[in-house]
């Protein structure tokens, strides 16, 4: 394992320790010292004495010969940074925890510093954590190496079994103070900076095979090495969830983030693509990643069947019925064993249903029974209790009859949601007691409870991703746009048919050549000045005469000879098609998660319904099927209301086959089929283009 | 002012009043001697004193004279309220509540009872609260008339300012207890239960006139007369916010609903429609109502500008960059005075721009500094301030400038966002003594903002909404689906174009006819059988010769003939006509808000994309020129990229003598016009159907 000495070091160096208390060196030193197993080593070249601690005036002064199980946390200015560890290299120590800031994020010289620091750790192999970032912690070994403030809960009844890592040190603090005495169990806190070196996927892979932790949480504001992230996350997924909190959801947050941290953060949608491939935990805002950390405490088996909502009042149950229907979740039918149960344990207005009202004098008696009997039904995986305080209502005793419960019951969610304030607050000590996770909202309460729900069922179906290399073939040596015959040709090359299309000789037009035209024909301009060809009216649809050729080759000539477009440029002509149906079918290739396909609504009604789908090209067959069922034009391509629909499986070969020319070529930026044709027989690129780097 | 006596009663008797201290009737007795001022009589025919006051066996004797200041609780079974109401008319009492349940909930004789109590309001001119509710608590002469536990709080520095209604009394108890000790306001609390006589809109008449309400909060289930309450509330929001937590947002939130309270909750789409005309503030789950409680402390003033972000960290401003760009809200821009005070003010890295980032490092000066200069700036009405606790970071010490700054800050809102736990604690108490609101989730803090600054750019635009009278006449006697060419005639009669129809004599065609007819036709068999032209093969397009023709005559012949269909239907024809722009035009009642006129896309894309708006049938041109532009087909109809677009002003006209007809005939229950063809020249409608009550 990469990382395991880098977590669990046998010695720890900080260089910048100091004596003076307000410093962040000096921080680190004080909360290191707080471990009694790991032996702490003060680094400083001016001072004699830290805490009472022997400083040291240089890293070679130290007296261990065990250099690589030795971890050196760096707090000095950043332009000393580099040489400090060309030092410790030349030692043989591997493991560095760079908290200085200064580097990428500020640009400049600190990009070009943060650069040699890389290809340093690249060439010597070292494990670098930063820079710019608050540390870690190793809550197994008790060693917390940050400048945070940390309290272990002493008296947690919970395993420490969440790791948690995060990109932004503001956030990593706000959650660090937020778990306290909150019977939380945080194994790990990785405070990962700039990711230069070391980033959320080596963290990933070591929390992957630690027994320890159940779940991992991350707040991201870029992903790190897409197709790695994918593979190991798709993995991972398989056995424990990994939940991710990741920003840059509009243009305006990614551009906020990429001034905070110097991060390239890709397109959100391609991201949101991507993570739903690996089945994680998507995380919606800080409150999410509170309350995932609240509700799990040990690893999240399969426990079959729905939820049961459980309520004293009608109006929370509407309430909780409108979320269950919004986030499209389905509740638990009752067994009629379990319909006829409730029945006996009732009063007789109580409808017997799903969520359960158990009426507004429903005392600890009723909750209990009620609970008890839901819990029992085997179509029942977890239970939300909703109380709200009424003039019967004993908020005390309810709360612990349901903490009995839970504590008997450990296989089967139980949570709740207590809504008021006062007397509420009571009740809700004794389930915190009970670890009986309560939340204020019951939107918050039935949302997680979905997204556990739908990683449990997912985590099943998820297919393992494998990162294809990237192919060293070029289509052409030229960068820019490819020629418009050869652009078709390479669809040929990949099976993918397209409209007959045949250049005009414009400068020496053979009457031969227009007898023997078929009409009606479309013609075209292309080339480098036609990329937008409706825009820059360079298509002539429904010609039908040859007068009328005749006056667009004038056209196009008068705008050579009057360079307004270059001679590169020329003219084709295709038979005109009839077609009711046109799509769009293109590639680009995303910052992160490397080439994409697209498939959309053609047509005039494109732009106003913006009916597309994605998918990565390493898409199957079965993958693509999906993707199409996705897009919301699906049953016209189908067939509906007696019309005839399109060939779906020609359809389908034409954009696996599409999707191959992404991976052969990795110089090609972009393709765009705009129109592609689409009826009951074939599929039919009717323009295109291709883009190169 | 109706009710004014009622909520401000010189006596008030309990019927069912008991020495029992678990009955209700007894909770609310206890609860109503706590105040002072108001004379409180116990009445019950078995006990002679309760809870040491004279019990009465009866209302009649009562040794009051002035029975129009008496307010009457009812709180005994159901079956024997309607005589007692009876009993206390005769005496000339007005004022009731009935606290006991056993109504229209839950059906049959219940809901006969509530009839009779409604019948006998209306004659008698009663007010009455209930049944099935809490009561009701004024707080402003501490008059809690209901049996739920109600802390108001003595050490409030804030004003009484908040109205609350519910329809839930569970949700009314949990709000009840969580505004206790929260230095929150509350000047009315209303509990409504089944809204047999009065409802919201009567108690919204009187906080609308209410000098020391600010705020008119209401938890809703169903809303009670549609046309009251737009005309009602569109008036208040002029001045005062009206906000509303609707439940039934899906189907299966309705039906729950209506099990719960027997309401008839009409459509949410529709009710959205209608809340968002009167300027209300629409809020989406219990957690915004609080936080909504806890931010109004006054009148809602028109401060220009917009919302400042100043964080002490980049990932939160990140996060709140997202949300504020999903919002769809903007953010202010600084002044360049202000933009050059921050730079002398901020550290050299420090980036100015909104959010405002001042650095992990910011101790309480740097943010005092920032929000001093932020609230200055003309551009900027309010600020949110993120805080994360850091290493350097004083939680106390920045909570209490925020406090002082505030204080000295009364006209804009300065509301705080500080993300933690243990630490973040002691500066929320801070917070809190300054009054300064302090939200858990910075997204629920923008959202409020966001919902606040909404509303009081909507108020200025809210135009009076009059209610119309429901016309007297009706379209036609019969019921059910009126006759094909009748439809037609409708159309014309109020102006709107339809293809031109014939009769086909299919008994006895007569050649001239067919001679005459001027090819290709559309031929459509019409009438009850075929309501669904196209599911049952009703509809013949492009036909062109006489043969064809026959053919379709014996097809419905042979129908007629083998008793699949009725006599009563019978065939037209239609020219056929070049149009590539349906749209459906529609008409419908809704149970609550009337006659609504719908408009969408029509043709093969209709059921795939579902782009509709809807519209009151009182819709001025401007608003239906408004409704058309929020068709996400809009850009088509106006013309885009060199196409050219229908004529917009014609189809504003179709559409507003469509809008006539359902105000002119009262028994019109759905009018669809499908499709509607549309072009730059004409608009025309094609088909119809129209059914009536």
């Amino acid at each position: 394992m990469k990382i395991n000495k880098f977590l669990n070091p046998k010695y720890v160096a900080v260089v910048g320790a100091s004596s003076d208390s307000t410093k962040v060196g000096r921080k680190i030193f004080d909360n290191l010292i707080l471990n009694k197993k790991t032996k702490v080593f003060p680094i400083n070249n001016k001072e004699k004495k830290i805490a009472g601690f022997l400083a040291y005036q240089d890293i070679n002064n130290l007296p261990i010969k065990d250099w690589g199980g030795l971890l050196v946390i760096i707090a000095i200015p950043a332009k000393f940074v580099l040489d400090e560890i060309i030092k410790c290299s030349k030692l043989g120590i591997k493991n560095f925890v760079i908290i200085s800031a200064g580097f990428k994020e500020v640009g400049g010289l600190g990009f070009k510093m943060e650069k040699d620091i890389l290809s340093l750790a690249q060439k010597e192999n070292l494990n670098i954590l930063g820079p710019n970032c608050l540390g870690f912690i190793n809550n197994n070994i008790s060693l917390n190496a940050t400048f945070s403030n940390f309290f272990p809960d002493k008296k947690n009844i919970r395993k420490n079994n969440i790791a948690f890592l995060s990109q932004s040190g503001a956030i990593g603090s706000a959650v660090l103070d937020w778990v306290a005495n909150k019977n939380i169990g945080l194994s790990y806190f990785i405070s990962l900076g700039n990711k230069a070196v070391l980033n959320e996927n080596d963290f990933f892979e070591y929390f992957y095979q630690d027994k320890k932790t159940d779940l991992i949480v991350a707040y991201l504001e870029e992903i790190s090495q897409g197709p790695r992230f994918l593979e190991l996350v798709s993995k991972i997924s398989k056995t424990k969830p990994v939940a991710i909190l990741k920003t840059g959801k509009t243009e305006a947050g990614s551009k906020m983030a990429s001034s905070h941290t110097g991060s390239l953060a890709g397109s959100h949608e391609i991201t949101l693509l991507a993570l739903k491939k690996t089945g994680v935990i998507i995380l919606e805002n800080i409150n999410e990643l509170y309350n995932l950390m609240r509700l799990v405490r040990g690893p999240i088996k399969d426990i079959p069947g729905k939820l049961a909502i459980v309520s004293n009042a009608g109006g929370p149950a509407v309430l909780a019925t409108d979320e269950v229907s919004l986030q499209k979740m389905s509740l638990a039918n009752f067994s009629s064993e379990t319909k006829n149960d409730l029945k006996k344990n009732l009063p007789i207005f109580a409808n017997i249903k799903n969520p359960l009202d158990i009426l507004g004098d429903a005392g600890p008696d009723r909750f209990a029974q009620s609970l008890k009997l839901v819990l029992k039904d085997k179509n029942v995986s977890s239970v939300l209790i909703l109380l709200t305080p009424q003039s019967m209502t004993q908020v005390e005793a309810t709360a612990e009859v349901i903490g009995k419960i839970k504590s008997e019951n450990k296989e089967k969610d139980i949570v709740t949601c207590f809504l008021g304030g006062v007397e509420i607050a009571k009740g809700k000590k004794i389930l915190a007691k009970y670890l009986v996770p309560n939340f204020d909202s019951l939107e918050e309460a039935i949302g997680l409870l979905n997204k556990i729900e739908n990683y449990k069922n997912n985590r099943k179906k998820i297919k393992k991703y494998i990162r294809q290399l990237d192919s060293n073939k070029d289509f052409s040596k030229d960068s820019g746009v490819v020629d418009y015959l050869k652009s078709f040709q390479l669809l040929k090359d990949f099976n993918i048919k397209n409209v007959p299309t045949k250049k005009i000789d414009w400068e020496n037009i053979k009457t031969e050549q227009l007898k023997k035209i078929k009409y009606p024909i479309a013609i075209k301009f292309v080339g480098p000045d036609f990329l937008h060809k409706t825009d820059k009216k360079a298509i002539f649809l429904n010609i039908n005469k040859e007068s009328e050729i005749k006056e667009i080759i004038n056209n196009f000539k008068n705008r050579i000879l009057s360079k307004k477009i270059s001679d590169q440029n020329y003219i084709v002509y295709q038979p005109m098609l009839e077609s009711n149906l046109e799509l769009i079918l293109g590639m680009k290739r995303d910052a992160v998660f490397g080439p994409i396909i697209l498939l959309g609504l053609g047509g005039i009604y494109a732009e106003v319904y913006k009916d597309t789908v994605m998918e990565l090209v390493s898409a199957s067959r079965d993958d693509i099927k999906k993707m199409l069922s996705s897009l919301k034009i699906y049953p016209i391509l189908t067939g509906t209301r007696g019309q005839k629909g399109i060939n779906i499986d020609k359809l389908v070969e034409t954009i696996f086959n599409f999707s191959k020319i992404a991976s052969s070529y990795n110089n090609i930026l972009e393709i765009d089929i705009n129109p592609l044709f689409v009826n009951e027989k074939t599929i039919i690129a009717a323009d295109i283009r291709v883009i190169t780097k």
